[in-house]
């Protein structure tokens, strides 16, 4: 069985120009790779969106990788210092879209997982989750890869997933739960008239104005174990107003709210409501709200886990992780459902960035944690779950 | 000599789609019909705009009656009962673009003029003062008329604007001033980044409407004599953000100020800046303000002439007129400095809408009025000012 070099799979993979939903072979030089080192793979079209279930072994406990080899736009690509698929090593670096986030993380995990496999180390089963829909609508990916695997009985025992969890450092940081995001568009109606004559017109930007102000004032709370406090941000005003002399009819704003496990989408909803009613009924100004729950807060509490792969991260960086539950949402929001998740990979400091590159030596180091976390995986679960 | 028919005459102008800045021989109407009279006649044209300057007689005291012969646009014709600019004449209407704003006005003064002539009333001069451009930027009419009058030597004793001053029934209301307008546009700069992660940006928004909420419910006034408080309108608020996960960069609104004679166009400028830099050491969140004040505000204090004209219209209507310093911006905001002005025509209820009409009684006791108001003014002022 060939040893695989995490580089050379980072490049082949970053070759494959899969901006969402486009694969362009990417996951062809995944599964290929993976079958020559046994795994048995299963290719999972949904729509536009091609994906892949991978497993090494039949027996439980399994540990599961999971990512996506679709990448966000270049951009300009004229700005890059490189072409953004070429995958130039320069400078110790490898440069190109998506060596951040997240094809170097994929080959690392897979080159871990063929020296894994050679020493033996596999005591149950090895699985890669990969979809080609994490940076666009994520409908089609690892949501109804999920549901398959359910509907086939298999099961996941823990998962990691290879998002760029480190802010600045190899070491940094693993992720172990993600706020909550929830997008609400609140509008106030009046009713239109010339500013001349206000008391014949009712403007709704004061009105709308101070629900906003009340809200995003007002805190929610003071943080929840390994969460910051949730917050509100206004993202936009809409009134379209081209007159000067005119007050509007309507006025809305959109903002959007990152919540901790305090707090759910429907308690949220209701929270603005109780909020938005009384300034209703102080002021007498109505309003209309409409909310859409793009991800529920979730932090994994599974302390075998999560301290298995700090100590992994520990040995080979000499830095204590720190756990986190900072940042965007990811896939993990459907994962945490089916089995305890935590995030490690790359150093995500340019990620979605123009030349967006990792270091070389990043990439064998993590490698090596990937490794040692296969190999402590099943001595410390293995036998345990069936 | 012939006399005038006052409703001929309205349909005569009213039938000309004199839409600013469009004359279409509305102008040469009225002109043939004060040269009949025995007027001296010049036309004025400034850039694309004509307008009309006419006397009849040559000593002092000159009361003037101003107005303008353009018309706003009739919008979706097809909506109109009868084409706008038909000048029908149904149910005791008139009807059609300009009938109440206010070539109505223009028709009763110049009836009530001829009929004043016949008379021998007018012991001094009588003229009329007609722009195309009242209804556009007003830019090339009554402003610069009045220039070319002073540099003529051509003075105005007192001066009638034919607006359409009453609101609902003929004899509401003069307006004897008007409040000042300032535009402004207040703008706050934050910094552009991801709603995830708002310690590293800085969100505009919420420190713009803190300032916009101060502004608006912070007095100005509590009114002036014979004027409503001073009041801020805010209009527009812009932000253009289409992301749902990115918090702006800046954020900008419009608003406006009508103010009453505590405050001129500087002093309200000086007033927001000082609220603004308070706010602004208060919260850190610094911003740009851009002003335009678009007329200072004015109150004309001359009873003996605003009680000649209330006293006509009570003779005629039975009504006392409120003296009213209410509603938009006029032509009278440039007279006022060269006489005294008061405003009084027709019933503005149907102007610059669908189907404007005005009754065409209000026509006939509107030219009663007027002729009143010359045959008063002559017997008041006659031979005291030279």
């Amino acid at each position: 069985m060939t040893k695989i070099d995490p580089i050379e799979l980072s490049r082949a993979l970053i070759k494959r120009p899969s901006v969402t939903p486009a694969d362009e072979g990417a996951l062809d030089v995944l599964e290929g790779v993976l079958k020559e080192l046994g795994f048995k793979t299963t290719r999972l079209k949904f729509a536009e969106v091609d994906n892949l279930y991978a497993q090494f072994g039949e027996t439980a406990p399994n540990l599961c990788f999971a990512g996506h080899t679709d990448v966000v736009p270049p951009g300009n690509e004229a700005a890059w210092a490189s072409p953004p698929f070429d995958a130039e090593i320069k400078d110790g670096k490898l440069w190109g879209r998506g060596a951040a986030d997240m094809k170097s993380a994929i080959a690392a995990f897979a080159a871990a997982a063929s020296r894994a496999i050679e020493a033996g180390a596999v005591k149950g089963s090895l699985s890669f989750l990969i979809t080609g829909d994490e940076e666009g609508p994520a409908i089609n990916g690892t949501k109804k890869v999920l549901a398959w695997l359910h509907e086939q009985k298999i099961r996941i025992n823990h998962c990691l997933v290879g998002e760029p969890s480190n802010p600045e450092i190899m070491g940094d940081m693993i992720k172990v739960g993600r706020r909550g995001s929830i997008n609400c568009w609140l509008k106030v109606k009046g009713k239109q008239g010339h500013v001349a004559y206000p008391h014949r017109a009712q403007n709704p930007i004061p009105a709308l104005l101070r629900k906003l102000l009340r809200l995003s004032e007002t805190p929610l709370d003071d943080g929840y174990e390994r969460f910051q406090p949730s917050n509100l941000e206004i993202t936009d005003i809409h009134i379209g107003n081209p007159a000067h002399n005119v007050i509007p009819e309507k006025a809305t704003a959109r903002f959007n709210i990152r919540f901790n496990p305090n707090w759910t989408g429907p308690s949220i909803d209701a929270w603005l409501r109780e909020q938005l009613d009384a300034l209703a009924t102080e002021t007498g100004a109505k309003y209309e709200l409409e909310t859409i729950v793009s991800g529920e807060a979730f932090l994994t509490t599974d302390m075998n886990f999560l301290s298995l792969i700090a100590d992994c991260v520990e040995k080979e960086t000499d830095k204590r992780p720190e756990y986190s539950t900072s940042g965007g949402t990811s896939d993990a929001r459907f994962i945490k459902d089916f089995a305890p998740v935590a995030e490690f990979g790359m150093v995500g400091a340019t990620m979605h960035q123009t030349d967006e590159h990792v270091g070389l030596s990043d990439i064998e180091t993590l490698t090596d944690i990937y490794e040692a976390i296969i190999a402590g995986y099943f001595q410390k679960f293995g036998g345990v779950q069936k």
